[in-house]
């Protein structure tokens, strides 16, 4: 077994329920622990970041298959294959847009993470992050193409 | 403390220390322990991938602020802003190219995880992964636009 300490906490004032449908224009502080706060120079050139949190409401073991999004007109699609809460170790990983670094902590915007989530760790976006047009399923160009902005 | 459980192990040829040179052509396998595999179909559908890793070889706890690259010619950085191996959970995250799911694993470009490290956790990379021009520091930019492929 591996084992991780969190390095602060989100803050977000969304209820869960409403994180999906409010993810693209909702903020989020990440309070960044004491010990840990000499971690941060230099953060501020970035203006993305891709952030690592553990999902503590998910009940371990996950279901390894799913229908994405609850939807059953989708295909059956392995827990790996999708970026649903079932994953075996539950970290969500979500890029993110950097606001502001303030004494609070770094107030970021499309973080799906819920209140209270520990965060396990923060990495600047950069350009070896980009992939122009990735290749995706059907089922999701159809659904997700129209709504990414 | 939380606890994670590897998924599965990284097999590559490269000797750790000509991993970041060779990066960018070298092949990893990515091992799927076999309690894991029903959490794969679907994968190939995707084109890239989002590998979490565990950087078995760091030794904790790390330094929170380094120069990028060993060379401090460039800011000292804090470790959350870097994508150096100092992180205080040493995570690896890479973006790799998915080549083929073959019956020995994933068979992915562009990891630069370690032979045997443990994999943590695997994601589709999909149209949120993608920022268009990310803001970057200016050393970043000046020593690596010129460099991604």
């Amino acid at each position: 077994m591996i084992q991780l300490q969190p390095i602060g906490l989100c803050h977000t004032s969304v209820p869960n329920k409403e994180v999906p449908a409010q993810r693209k224009t909702m903020l989020s502080t990440l309070e960044i622990f004491n010990q840990f706060k000499a971690g941060l120079p230099g953060i501020d050139q970035y203006s993305h970041l891709i952030v690592l949190f553990w999902m503590h409401e998910v009940t371990l073991p996950t279901q390894l298959s799913s229908y994405p999004r609850g939807d059953n007109s989708l295909p059956l699609t392995g827990a790996l294959a999708s970026r649903g809460r079932n994953h075996p170790n539950p970290i969500g990983l979500a890029v993110v847009e950097l606001i502001e670094l303030s004494n609070a902590g770094l107030v970021v915007r499309k973080l799906d993470a819920y209140d209270k989530s520990p965060i396990l760790d923060i990495k600047p976006y950069d350009d070896y992050d980009v992939v122009s047009v990735p290749k995706v399923p059907d089922w999701f160009a159809k659904r997700a193409r129209k709504a990414v902005p």
